[in-house]
């Protein structure tokens, strides 16, 4: 039997919530799977890290994310550290940079009536939606060196050729795998490549062009790239959605926000997962770190009506990414959308709030574990 | 009598095109308004100074920019000058860095049933929206210094306390104007100020976010101010887009993504306008750019479609905020409303394509001109 060693590091807030039902469902693939081991330990991130240690994550946590095989992750913040320095948010920046997991995978699908429903956008125009946004996640202005004084502050925006190159071997194979029919098996080749940058205002921007043109010309020459400019990128995935399907290919800030989108797209951030991996799907187990593109909404917290399909589908995303166990990842996506998809198969509504349902937090847990 | 002198300049693509339907607008202005005079003054910006001069904007031509009273600004670029360095965009940077045009001001209203039409947002969402986009304009990534290398580059993502807070006062000067009624009139007392940055990432942010603050506690006690984060606010607007009835305050880079999302949101950016100014308004006279958010469209080019609408209401907003002819600038945003209403109010379709209506920018251009 084969054993995976997960470290579990749920954060404040929602996160222990979302991830008590994550766990379970992952209890149902171990009891189903009697070959797979799923090792778990379970520490602290994030402002329940400032509150026992005085950081928002201790170097043990960081050494122990770097000798597991992969980290769940929650979400971390709240207002009660506000103050805070560093801040919550930094420990998930440190284990991004200490596991060097360089390349943020963020899927966004719409395809089911229920999530047509939950979306803001018409449903003529949403309905067949199906991008992933791959997020470099280890550069760029979040990591380059910071100035901070009374009058003064600064972020260096930097990127090398080689942080791009990296992020644009990860943007090939998920072209690849998704497939120009979004079937997520490669059916009818490799999907379409869109870049995002400023080229026209950034010297970043023009390397990340460069670059990335030039790797795919040797690398990947049959993969369609398209440049694009990031504002009108912003406004072309909210006009229409659907004509960026393939993989949005962008740097850590351009990512962060156009992940963002996303999330209006479908109307709710509450069935995004994302997926932070130090290597190249499809070339060997490595490391990342799964969570949710939520985060820890402390608006919600406590309540047990939190939407916990994000941090499951981040599971299944470890499992495939980090373990390549595709068709277990597979099952636990179908069990998903059966649930969501539920009321329109004629079944109960289960859904919660943020879908426009009434269901609690576990109740969805456990419908989807029961479809599993 | 009183004389304005304008600088004209119209760009690359289909810039002329819609300046010659906004010139034809200010020529009814003068001709209904014996008491003004609008001397204008034209000349090259863009690849066309590139063809040229071998620049995208010659020191003349700043030097007259700067000695005018304001400048009516087309659109630049083009892929003919996809290789040129310097490119056709820094032109308009260095015109907004000459004359110090530090605030840009984008409106986004979704009022009569043709825009919600247009628009990709369900109806019962979209109706009511109204905000202006209060960007910083001459600091942040696009002016900080830059290295370009074969192998690294960067943009220096800096702001100062003093570029920050003017840009403060211009944003609560227009919430005042708004007013939370969105009026126009400061109807129902100031309107709320949503200050977007990423404060939980970036130095630069957290500059932000404290001297916002600061700004506001000690010169605006009666404005209320409320902080987002940039890529929570990128997925609220698109998710609610009347959430955000206001201002939206923002720096450079993210005004940017933020306002073309406000073109994702009214489904073309063909009507959307913009003011890029040197004073806070209703502080006296100042020089400012106006221009449409939309690009030089190379697409639609020379074909007698684009929208002019974005270039009229920049005229408009040019008489508003560089001008102090309220009256004058009202007339043309009621011309162009009546105009875009006219098939709802039993009148014919006068919409360019990207409306989904079949009329000429020129059409369009004499419309508005009669129904002024
Ligand atoms: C929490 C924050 C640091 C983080 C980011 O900006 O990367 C979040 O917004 C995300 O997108 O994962
Ligand atoms: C053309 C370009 C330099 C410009 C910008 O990035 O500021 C444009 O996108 C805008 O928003 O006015």
């Amino acid at each position: 039997s084969t054993t995976y060693r997960i470290l579990v590091l749920p954060g404040d807030h929602v996160g222990p919530e979302v991830m008590t039902e994550a766990l379970k469902v992952l209890d149902v693939v171990e009891e189903c799977q009697p070959g797979l081991r799923f090792e778990r330990d379970s520490d602290l991130v994030g402002g329940c890290s400032i509150d026992a240690h005085g950081v928002p994550v201790t170097d043990a946590v960081l050494e122990k994310a770097a000798k597991s095989d992969a980290v769940l992750f929650g979400s971390v913040g709240g207002p009660e550290w506000t103050n805070a320095h560093p801040n919550p948010e930094s420990g998930l920046l440190q284990l991004r940079q200490r596991l060097d997991a360089f390349a943020n995978l963020r899927p966004c699908e719409v395809f089911i009536p229920s999530l047509v429903d939950a979306s803001p956008i018409k449903a003529d125009l949403v309905l067949g939606t199906k991008f992933v946004v791959v997020r470099e996640n280890c550069g760029g202005a979040y990591f380059g060196q910071k100035v901070e004084e009374p009058d003064i502050a600064s972020d260096l925006w930097v990127y090398t050729k080689r942080e791009v190159e990296r992020c644009c071997r990860v943007s090939a194979a998920v072209a690849r795998m998704l497939g120009r029919n979004g079937d997520g098996q490669g059916g009818g080749g490799p999907a379409i490549v869109w870049s995002a940058d400023k080229a026209n205002v950034l010297a970043s921007g023009r390397l990340w062009r460069k670059v990335t043109q030039n790797i795919f010309d040797e690398e990947f020459p049959d993969i369609e790239l398209r440049h694009q400019l990031a504002d009108s990128m912003a406004m072309l995935m909210v006009k229409n959605p659907r004509g960026f399907n393939g993989v949005v290919h962008t740097d850590n800030t351009f990512g962060d926000i156009l992940s963002d989108i996303s999330g209006g797209i479908t109307g709710t951030l509450g069935i995004l997962p994302s997926a932070s991996i130090s290597g190249i799907p499809g070339e060997g187990r490595c490391n990342g770190i799964y969570e949710p593109v939520h985060g820890s909404a402390p608006d919600i917290s406590g309540k047990g009506i939190v939407n916990p399909v994000a941090q499951i589908l981040s599971l299944a995303m470890m499992l495939r990414y980090s373990f390549h166990l595709t068709r277990e990842a597979a099952a636990i996506e179908d069990a998903v959308t059966r649930i969501l998809n539920s009321k329109e198969a004629g079944g109960m509504d289960i859904r919660t709030a943020d879908m426009g349902g009434k269901a609690s937090t576990t109740e969805i847990g456990d419908a989807i574990c029961d479809a599993l």
